[in-house]
């Protein structure tokens, strides 16, 4: 059973401040609407903030790391212990993640929600029930306390983010093997064939493609997933560190902070969180469409209109990181622009 | 005449520096290409710059502006007085630019390369052979030595802007009725159909672009466009303002400096210059699909495929501002991520 906090009702938007967000719109140094998405952005970020005047300065980064014991099938063109490696690489500050978090401002907190790693790493916060979840082609990966434990989990990492008052929140992933759990949830989620979500991942070859979407097709059916319920589908198929992004997301939700979504993997935790707690929908913004081949399936099930198209499919957080400037000029526009009334630019003359 | 420095050939690229920094991205610790465009970008820029290590950082921006005759045939939804107001919100740092320029720490210089004002404003640069261009549904727009002063006053502010050693220029323009000019000369330069090229600009209704659309097919046949030359489609429905931005991207590509190109109108001037001067192509990067209509049709004729595409139709070199924090973002990634060997972390196993 999951906890109780994942279905409660997250706030609702404030329709006052998008309003107001909207007439102010109307009144700056421009054709209507000739920011186009950038005007969408401001307004969306002002009812969500219940302000008129919206924020994207303060934007932590949590990336959980999660080991997937359908690694060993050969699903990914890198070594498991590349999982490890790469978190020791987050905390050094040599990733792609690591640099981008630099550049732009952002603290970056690394979870251990589930990797093979014995000791806790330094740098690292180690919040898992298990190391690794289990091969779900012979077996479920997680049992139910697992799950819930992965969900409590990532809403522990928001909790320690939401002390520093975030106006948004990154959350990214690490995981050899997690394109294959995240192909796996989303095809029993959506009921869409396998061959149709699964993608290369890092880098697998067709033929390696092949034994993917073989491997996939038959764990739901030996896991009896269609049409079941996500709850289900996370524990035969998932893994921890989607388990506990699907947590953060309905948590930030609830904590009425915006979450900016990266890519497929995260973007599927965001499906299954929508899926349990359909409120937490409006909160979420999302930053890029990914070159896995499955994400556009997953973006257009949540009738989300990525800001970008970069073919990125590195994960971490990094596309979600590489559309924040988007969302911080967005409200610099909003916010500090001059009105016609205050330039004394005459407006449109029809 | 134009300038004899307009044809001149533009310094090759460095196909060693390109190699290099290709070869580095497949050092950093990601999967190859798994930053997609952006591990693109930053290769080309090293090649551009003749550097292993690009950057993005020393970005001036130049807004040209101008008048156009043709405004007086209701092609435009604002008074032809905006151009002047703008100008002036410019230089008063109320304007999308205006903001962009300082959130970006980017120089912005304005000029007016010929706009009515009847004398010099305030905080812009006057560089202009005459106010305005004449109408083009009734005569050439201007004559053949006024199109090469805005020429060589493109090439004046790319000398200014080069004594600070940018890294990479951002152009833009304003001037009320400038997409009809831009429409015409791409109908005439692409030899495509004026209803394809023709959009709503900052905000006719759908029969406010038939009338522009008809005036701008009438002034095509009047002039004898078809199959004409660039400059004589630039004397016949060019502007000041679109001219001097032509001169600019060429006088840059001389310099060696990028130019990161903006919406519809900076494409159409860049569409020019690669015809007048081909050589200058490879030093544009193109930043956004803005939501004209024509734009695609000018993008594909570059065989540009721009970074974003969020609706945006505001022009001002505010998309291109918009793009330059990703291109900052490829080109830290590329610097300070680390390698395999740096971080010790296992490459793929295949």
């Amino acid at each position: 059973m999951l906890p109780e906090w994942v279905t409660q009702p997250c706030p609702a938007i404030s329709a006052t401040h998008r309003e107001a967000a909207a007439a102010r719109q109307g009144q700056l140094t421009k054709p209507t609407g000739a920011l186009g998405r950038l005007e969408i952005l401001a307004i969306e970020l002002a009812g969500l903030q219940h302000t008129e005047r919206p924020r994207a300065e303060r934007v932590p980064i949590i990336v959980f790391a999660g080991d997937h014991g359908v690694a060993a099938r050969g699903v990914s063109a890198y070594p498991q212990e590349v999982t490890i490696a790469m978190m020791a690489n987050f905390a050094g500050g040599g990733a792609a993640i690591s640099v981008l978090a630099r550049e732009l401002g952002s603290a970056l907190e690394v979870v251990d929600a589930g990797t093979l790693a014995e000791v806790p790493m330094p740098g690292i916060v180690t919040d898992k029930p298990r190391r690794g979840s289990r091969d779900f082609s012979t077996e479920f990966a997680l049992e139910p306390a697992e799950l819930a434990f992965a969900f409590d989990c990532g809403k522990r990492a928001v909790a320690r983010a939401a002390a520093s008052e975030p106006d948004l929140l990154i959350l990214g992933e690490m995981g050899i093997g997690n394109t294959t759990s995240a192909a796996a949830i989303a095809a029993a989620l959506l009921g869409i064939g396998v061959d149709r979500i699964t993608g290369l991942g890092t880098g697998l070859d067709a033929a390696g493609r092949e034994r993917k979407v073989h491997l996939i097709d038959a764990a739901l059916v030996r896991h009896g997933l269609a049409g079941a319920a996500a709850e289900k589908i996370l524990c035969a198929v998932g893994g921890l560190e989607i388990a506990a992004i699907c947590g953060a997301i309905i948590a930030a939700a609830l904590h009425r902070i915006p979450v900016l979504v990266d890519g497929f993997i995260v973007s599927v935790a965001a499906l299954a969180a929508a899926r349990l707690n359909p409120s937490c929908r409006p909160y979420l913004i999302f930053s890029h469409r990914s070159a896995e081949q499955g994400h556009r399936l997953v973006l257009d099930a949540l009738g989300a209109r990525p800001l970008l198209d970069l073919d990125l499919r590195l994960g971490e957080g990094s596309g979600a990181a590489l559309a924040l400037p988007i969302l911080r000029l967005a409200c610099a526009l909003h916010n500090r622009m001059a009105t016609f009334a205050e330039a004394a630019v005459p407006d449109r003359s029809g």
